[in-house]
């Protein structure tokens, strides 16, 4: 705090907090956002005023107040005007979509990753092909403040460097300054963890929204996680924080990828699934996960045991993450989300015999409310990160 | 940040933040604090003024610069005058210490404390005369500005409460509220797990200095963790996080006085060390697992097995928290100090076959530098933690 922010800093911290409300909670009007923010009416005009100007809200009158008197002007987010490009390398597809302020898709592009070994090249052609479609579709004077990618592996984000992802075969891609490289916007285009960013996104404007301690599970092929502690993402020493994946749950379990065995990623990853359901060779992907948890639903013995199995080692799992977190909410997403939609019974008794009654006492369980677009979402928030720290010093390095 | 701090609250924080740095950091020179907090001179005169006015701190010229010119005074923390009382329950010994403004221990009292249940009442009295003794024997000037009690169980903080302590038997105590009318101290004694509060005492002035991820593992007779992210310490929604003694690292491993089984506590704790090394019934205690080590260290080859069992489970679970947290230091502490000396080879092996590269690559491990000070001072450290946060005011509740 030194001698005290100066008025500059103030003011941009009020321009950032006041964009953050109506990104994160949508339209507002004045007079709520005085109250949440706790400034008085005519310091709301000015920043609000500041914001229009720069063409990051606008101010209308709301429909219908049903009220007598003046109604107070509601500030929106310019969604169709101010965006970010957000992308996502899973083992199955890459995506990529143009989201506005406020979190709205504007835009979408998906294709199908065969399960070939990481591309780097041909992973950033895509990806660059796909941003060039979208910027071309989008309103003449819309902006693009951001650009921020998920990646399936282990990501030093300073550098927007891919240290490893066994799942898809990368070694210390650059796939940061590649995919800057690709996409000439004027600012570099930043990368994280997919997990951590479903996390973010859960946390922000899915299922965790409101929770300050809270793990997001995703599965893939394998299994990622994303931990918000007290408000904040896990980050750790090197930004690798979270990777419970690779806690061992069966100390002589299954092969992993990752070199160890019975690592939770070994023990109810996809081809655990399937390997255990017979079904190893057959579908794969969430096509071939759902298959099993649909065949259990129907009475497949062979399913059901397969999830009996995945079930119980999931919830040993997320036994040790409650013990050790004390978290208020666990997100089940990705491919995660079918297979605990067939396993909770599993997870939910080891939960009641694996951790302490002070730890799990209001720990609930849910599934990801933003579905597959949980990680793509995430990347979406990383890329408004700038523009919500300085509102408008963000704007100077707008995407020509 | 609303519209910004006031004056007054500026002038808190500073003062805390100038507090805090001869507390932790020892006697400095307005130079160094200049420095250091990147204020004025004239702003940490002001600053010194007011905490020497208030007997906090004391300005005294330095012994000998070896530099010509006017020397700059030394501002050094009124130890003698300014303390906390700290206490610690551990499963075989109550600690009570009288430690000045500094961390520096005043005085000291210890008792050895049979195994038997829990009793609330005996053990608050035991405190009390301790707190009593000691009080007796400070300085006719001195003022007692904070007690804190670490405790060996699962404590809800804001009450004081302990919930659980299946080591010492306890369940729901009022441990606090108990303590807190037996001292008669005109505030309220705080309370903490004992684990939590030896991270935070590594974490301030022990091996964990300067990090901010790092992980406490306290051996008593069973395993506790305190956790450090991002220079914070792990709360968890009710403020139980960092139970790591409960994560399983061997599902069908010993039964755990939890109710679960192959627990990191069960597999590496007391009773593990003895029973393998065919010791148990024998001497207990710290005493018990030190002659364990002593022996395998001279040849004893049950010895030596009974260390490479435990020591691989403690490994096994040590590289689970090594890709969850990706910490920069583990910390052993209490009995573990001894156990990961004598099994630091199988430690450092499982951390190498069981974590990604990314999450070890920076990770040490260390033994405490505290010992077996650690709880205690860590009690001392949340004591403090009122007058470091508002100097001035915390004054006026000083005990009577």
């Amino acid at each position: 705090m030194r001698a005290g922010p100066s008025q500059e800093e103030i003011r941009k911290h009020n321009l950032g907090t006041l964009l953050r409300h109506v990104h994160v909670g949508g339209p507002r009007s004045r007079a709520e956002l005085t109250s949440l923010m706790g400034l008085n009416r005519s310091t709301i005009m000015a920043l609000t005023a500041d914001l229009t100007a720069a063409g990051l809200v606008r101010e209308e009158l709301p429909r219908d107040t049903g009220r007598a008197g003046r109604p107070s002007l509601v500030v929106r987010p310019e969604t169709a005007r101010v965006y970010v490009l957000a992308f996502d390398v899973g083992v199955d597809r890459l995506a990529a979509a143009r989201i506005g302020l406020g979190g709205v898709i504007l835009d979408r592009r998906e294709i199908v990753r065969a399960r070939e070994p990481f591309d780097l090249g041909r992973t950033v052609a895509t990806l660059g092909a796909f941003a060039r479609q979208m910027r071309r579709r989008a309103r003449a004077d819309a902006v693009c403040v951001g650009a921020a990618a998920a990646f399936c592996g282990t990501v030093d984000a300073s550098a927007g460097l891919v240290r490893s992802g066994p799942n898809i075969g990368a070694v210390d891609a650059p796939f940061g300054e590649e995919l800057t490289r690709r996409l000439t916007l004027g600012f570099p285009v930043s990368v994280g963890n997919d997990a951590d960013l479903g996390a973010l996104a859960e946390h922000t404007r899915g299922a965790g929204r409101g929770c300050r301690d809270l793990i997001y599970l995703h599965g893939d092929v394998g299994i990622g996680g994303g931990i918000i502690v007290n408000g904040q993402l896990l980050g750790g020493h090197g930004g690798y924080g979270g990777e419970v994946g690779h806690m061992v749950v069966n100390p002589d379990g299954r092969p992993c990828g990752c070199g160890s065995r019975g690592c939770l990623d070994a023990e109810v990853g996809e081809r655990a699934v399937l390997e255990h359901a017979g079904r190893y060779g057959e579908a794969i992907g969430r096509d071939g996960v759902r298959a099993v948890v649909d065949a259990a639903d129907r009475g497949d013995v062979m399913a059901q045991d397969a999830l009996q199995r995945v079930g119980g080692w999931l919830g040993v799992g997320v036994a040790n993450l409650v013990n050790i977190f004390n978290p208020e909410l666990v997100i089940f997403g990705g491919m995660l989300r079918d297979i605990y939609l067939g396993t909770a019974a599993q997870v939910r008794s080891r939960i009641a015999t694996r951790t302490l009654f002070p730890s799990r006492e209001h720990a609930r369980m849910r599934t990801s409310w933003l579905g597959d677009d949980a990680t793509l979402m995430g990347a979406a928030e990383l890329a408004f990160a700038q523009v919500l720290a300085d509102p408008l010093d963000a704007l100077s390095r707008v995407a020509p």
